[in-house]
């Protein structure tokens, strides 16, 4: 890994953050492959090895879905989120990078009062398509079994 | 933006921070240029375009004012600050470098209870000179809306 | 400090917060050379100039030990870690590196309830043998003053 690489990661999961904190959601999902996996699962159903998803999108069609569908549900944002994304580790693999970290998000009300949301870890693969590294697949492997309901803002 | 130059506004945020967790507050005013403008706003008041601010200091002399006054006024150091900072993003200006990033600022009383204290973003303007990176302009956007007293320490 | 150098600290710090997030004990233990000293220390002691230690470790096989200790007494892992860790600032020596970051540590149960465990700061003495970057000395101050009982898992 160079430094090169290293920073391009980091600036990646950077973006991905900060496109979900500003509300951009239609430009986060531009993050990802027209076949891009997302999907947020627990720690205790991976430690198990059990198949449940708290939240599956398969392809970029359907991550379109969820965020059409945030949007006609909530007409006024109701929280405000903030990521803070710990360090990138990547490897390389044979058609771009693995790329793992932890996270912490906090929301915050209109009212002001901010709360620990999710905690955390990003488990990602990235590849390279004219020269943009973009996510094949972002899975969340979240701690913090808070009840995700069906029209949740992404982590 | 190269990665020599993404290493150096990750440590200036990282100096920014620690400065203040280490409460050497004269040393973190000395990160900003004469006329460095720092300024504390909430996002509400962001995104509806208002010109209220938390706390505003136009010039170096009101930051070094507003220490002075905290000096003063806190002989003993009531609480500790933990900046948890997330990946800079840096971008290149004419002058210098515009730069980002999300933050967790953690507080703790002497008697070590720890709380969530302000989570937000950074927003700066930074500039060279004589080889030195600072700050003409630190703008922290905040999502949490803590009271922030007037003899508050900086976020 | 070369972008090289600023990205290896960076990475043995996600790695050592990753190894003990996935209870990777053993693997965490090997982070440190074989007269490694791994000390939990509080901001309150540090600023008074005490002696006392909230955990401390002389050696690895005091480290060793400790681990031995908790995978003997916790059968089933009660809960889980996640660790946010901030920017690492190195700084060069003979024999190595001086690193120092922030971090914050989250710990959840396994019913899903996250709370915040600690915050504070690494300081950390790095040695290179090898090629592979190793502790020297990892302290940890604390500034959460949570009881940390004599099992309590590393920071």
């Amino acid at each position: 890994m160079t430094p090169e690489t290293h920073m391009r990661l980091n600036l990646l999961f950077e973006e991905y953050g900060r496109l979900l904190d500003e509300d951009r959601l239609e430009e986060w999902t531009d993050l990802f492959i027209e076949d891009g996996h997302y999907e947020i699962v627990s720690r205790e159903n991976v430690e198990q090895n059990l198949p449940l998803s708290l939240m599956l999108c398969d392809n970029k069609d359907m991550i379109r879905d969820r965020v059409s569908a945030l949007r006609q549900a909530n007409i006024f944002n109701i929280h405000a989120d903030c990521h803070v994304i710990g360090q990138v580790r990547g490897t390389a693999t044979e058609s771009g990078f693995l790329a793992v970290s932890s996270y912490a998000l906090f929301q915050s009300t209109q009212e002001g009062e901010t709360r620990l949301f999710s905690v955390g870890r990003y488990s990602a693969a990235l590849v390279e398509r004219d020269g943009v590294l973009r996510f094949a697949r972002q899975r969340v492997v979240v701690d913090t079994g808070a009840i995700l309901t069906l029209l949740a803002t992404p982590i």
